[in-house]
C-alpha cells in the first residue's frame, strides 16, 4: 500500500509539469470526475484524463497556487487560488485514493460566484460535447 | 488548547440543533465567513454568524448530511450534500481554528452551477443589504 501522501505528492508533480502520461499513471481504472459546473458524474479514467487535462489548461497559469492542504488517510481538500482573465478564483480539489495510491474519485468546487460562471465558459469552450 | 477534533464535533452539534448561543460560542472574535458567491470576506464575529444562521435556513433540511470529513491539526474539509427545491447540492465547509479550538475562518463552496445560482437567490433574499 502507498503512503497516503505520496499520492498527493504525485499529483503535485503532475499540476507542476501538466504531464498526461504522469497524470495517467495516477489514475485509476474506475477514476470518476465531479466537476463544478455539471451534476452528473464523468466515469471512468479517459473522462477523467480529459477533464483534469481541461482543467489544467483553464486553471493552472503563473498565478496558481495552493494555499491549504488538509490530508486524511485516504481523501485530502487541496485548495487553491488563481487569477483568470482578470477574476479572482478560488476552489478545492476533493482526492480520494485506493490501496495502490490511484486517484479513484477527483471533484473541484470553485467560489465565488463570477469565477464559477467563467470557468464554465472556459470549460464549454474547451470541452463541448461532440455531436 | 482544545483537541482539533472538538472543534468540528461542536460544530456537528450546532449543525444538528441550529442553536445561536452554540454557533457564538464556537466562533473566535475575528473570524471571517467566505461565502460561495461573493469575493469579499465578511469580517467578524457577528457578521460570521449572521452567514451561517443564514446557511443554516438555505441548507439544513431533512435531506443534509456530511458526506466526507478530512481533519487536520488546525483546519478540517467537511463534504455536505442536501436537496433544495428538488436540485441536488454539493458543497464543502473549509474550517479553520485557532489555538483556543475556536472558528477563525469559515469558507462555503458549493457545485454544480444549478446549485450555486440557486444558493445565489436563497442568500440574497435571505440577507440582502440594507439600505
Amino acid at each position: 500500500m502507498t503512503a497516503p501522501t505520496s499520492t498527493i505528492a504525485r499529483w503535485h508533480e503532475v499540476v507542476r509539469t501538466g504531464d498526461a502520461g504522469a497524470l495517467a499513471a495516477l489514475l485509476a481504472d474506475d477514476a470518476v470526475f465531479h466537476s463544478p459546473i455539471v451534476h452528473a458524474p464523468q466515469l471512468g479514467k479517459a473522462l477523467t484524463q480529459m477533464y483534469l487535462m481541461g482543467a489544467f489548461h483553464v486553471f493552472v497559469n503563473d498565478t496558481f497556487r495552493y494555499v491549504r492542504e488538509v490530508v486524511g488517510a485516504r481523501d485530502a481538500a487541496l485548495e487553491f487560488e488563481c487569477t483568470i482573465d482578470g477574476i479572482h478564483v478560488n476552489g478545492v480539489d476533493l482526492i480520494a485514493w485506493n490501496d495502490d495510491g490511484l486517484i479513484v474519485s477527483f471533484k473541484v468546487m470553485v467560489r465565488p460566484l463570477k469565477a464559477i460562471e467563467l470557468i464554465h465558459q472556459k470549460m464549454r469552450a474547451l470541452l463541448a460535447p461532440r455531436p
